[in-house]
């Protein structure tokens, strides 16, 4: 009787969650310290000192906790639009800007206003769960692009055979939740120009939507900045991670002018953010990310946990392509069923999230966005498991 | 080629934007203190100290901006459940909450979490015009029924012809928004009557949505706690405007042990919110109202004007039910068309909100929610505004 959809999505056996538990319960067990627990992308690096001081500094402001626009605060979208201009050489006004309660929210409103019932939106395995969710949710149909397990870039054998006149959007996540690999610029022109082809073709637009909130963790490469390599690209982007605010749901949904009908895009994204409840962003972590839009936590610690775990595990003769960036690691199992290799690698109170659920099968998820005591002490837990394998 | 539904809602002219945009000019042009705006429903009165405080105290967690779980921090849902039981002599846990963005993703979640497609919707008006676009997002179809002009308690004549076994919920708002007027414990009797006599006719649920965002702000009469009238009884909370925190979006879903199948009523709720995407709600102000979950802003203010303009109009002949909450004053706009009163009102530059949208012709929505002041200083305008129809 009531929403069977909705019921399922409730109640739907989620294995993320299940280790979380299993870890919590274990970790009380033995102690926290010698479970190694790597499956949250739960910031580690705490938010920079001058969020905290923002935000007092914004409590004495008369209009701290009133409403702000729907779209946003003006000032956040101004220091957002100058910020990116600043670093990549572009040209966007705070108008372009669409203020949203995080990542999650932007790509539900974005699905929304693009979305007529049943069009088609094309993913890259690996990729991030939850656009199955959203994608459903707002209509349309996630067709998923089998991984090209060498090296993490897109697959586009399979993407050609797949993209039809049906397909009204393609996501990419890039630094990739779960993989950590950036495309390179290569795969950017790669992909542009056959959505440009394919747009010629179709004789309609195809919205590229990037999914960054990992842009910023990146090490020693370039993320490209992808509304420079085709214009119907719409970015949606949180400060979860670049700031280390993941628990305040506050980013944004960036249409470029250049987008078809740019004011009518942005306009629907309006409308859909409505639709979906969304009134505005909470308004004193607008104020305060206003103040510090071009700052970011100190990331380099997770470069340093991502060269100490590459090499420890490569070292024992785990299998890995090198990511540049977020903070996963996507290590084949040592087995060919990645559900029983994690239960293996409980046995070592090793936490891991098999990939299934990803796209891919046969890997595990490891966050490391973790201590560097628990990668340091993990290994010789990694050490004993693969030798069960021997 | 987009969602033209989304687009729609995006563009579609609202007539309280356009007031404030007028006002905001106007404001410009002849000094803020003559402009006498009675447009939005933005508390007036602060948040209460203490928030500030429980803010700067929580930015010392270690977890003051991570992720809580989707359905809200615990300590939180156990401070709301024991207030309310407190209060109302209930007897909720932690568990039978579900903390949101504000009242509106409440709402949406709750209306997507139960409505098959087109399954209809009851409201009363006059009535929060947000309740059209929410429900019909939601795959639902929103029935008004009437006003009862004498009294803006339920009209159960018009309700009764309306009702019908395609109908899966019903939402009320007491005190409402924009009447002011606080349903009493008859008009909430009578209602939990014909609900209880329609389930066993259609032999389904029918759901009732309470819509409580005005719950704290009544002047001398009682609000009557609805789950404890009606078993099927859903209640949608937002603390934007007794703790005047509208910007923040916090607040919840109560669903008591008693709704048939709870859990899977709570389950489907929580799918929908994520398939709205939600994921959880902004951390840092969770953790500051679970320490101040009991208080409310200084209030009084509120009932000093409403009876000061409710008063003051009254006097120079303005016709209007009393309203015992919230801070609204529906007024009979002095000519049959409400817009036409709305556009006559300006020229005393005197701000309404005419009542077309709310469901009701021929009224105009006073918000009081300003400073003494304004009221004091309005009233020799409204004086020349009533002459100027003799």
């Amino acid at each position: 009787m009531i929403n069977e959809k909705m019921l399922k999505l409730g109640t739907k056996r989620s294995i993320i969650r299940e280790i979380f538990e299993y870890g919590k319960k274990r970790k009380a067990e033995i102690g926290e310290e010698i479970v190694f627990d790597f499956t949250l992308g739960n910031p580690s690096i705490p938010a920079p000192m001058e969020i905290n001081e923002a935000i007092i500094n914004n409590l004495t402001r008369k209009d701290a906790h009133g409403y702000t626009s729907a779209v946003g605060d003006n000032k956040l979208r101004e220091s957002i639009a100058n910020d990116l201009n600043k670093r990549f050489g572009t040209s966007f006004k705070f108008t372009n800007l669409f203020i949203t309660y995080g990542a999650a929210s932007a790509l539900c409103s974005t699905l929304r206003a693009l979305l007529n019932n049943g069009e088609e939106v094309i993913t890259f395995a690996p990729f991030f769960t939850e656009y199955t969710v959203f994608t459903e949710a707002q209509g349309g149909k996630l067709v998923v692009v089998p991984a090209n397990l060498d090296t993490f870039q897109i697959n586009f054998t399979e993407f050609k055979k797949l993209i039809n006149s049906n397909t009204k959007a393609v996501i990419i996540n890039s630094p990739n939740n779960p993989s950590g690999v950036v495309y390179s610029e290569e795969t950017i022109i790669k992909l542009a120009a056959i959505l440009n082809e394919k747009e010629q073709e179709y004789n309609h637009e195809i919205y590229l939507i990037t999914d960054e909130p990992y842009r910023e963790i990146a090490y020693g490469v370039k993320v490209p900045f992808v509304t420079k390599y085709y214009k119907n690209t719409i970015v949606c982007y949180s400060y979860s991670k670049s700031l280390s605010l993941p628990g305040e749901r506050i980013g944004y949904v960036l249409v470029p002018d250049e987008v078809s009908d740019s004011k009518n895009v942005y306009a629907a994204i309006a409308g859909a953010a409505r639709a979906l409840g969304h009134v505005c962003a909470p308004s004193l972590l607008q104020f305060a990310i206003a103040d510090c839009a071009s700052l970011t936590s100190d990331l380099k610690a997770y470069e340093e946990n991502r060269n100490l775990i590459y090499n420890g595990l490569t070292d024992l003769g785990y299998e890995c392509v090198k990511p540049d960036g977020a903070f996963y690691l996507f290590v084949k199992a040592l087995e060919p069923d990645a559900y029983e290799f994690y239960k293996k690698a409980l046995e070592y109170d090793i936490l891991v999230v098999p990939s299934d659920d990803f796209g891919v099968k046969g890997y595990v998820r490891i966050a490391y966005c973790v201590s560097k005591e628990t990668i340091i002490n993990s290994l010789p837990k990694f050490k004993k498991l693969i030798e069960s394998y021997k």
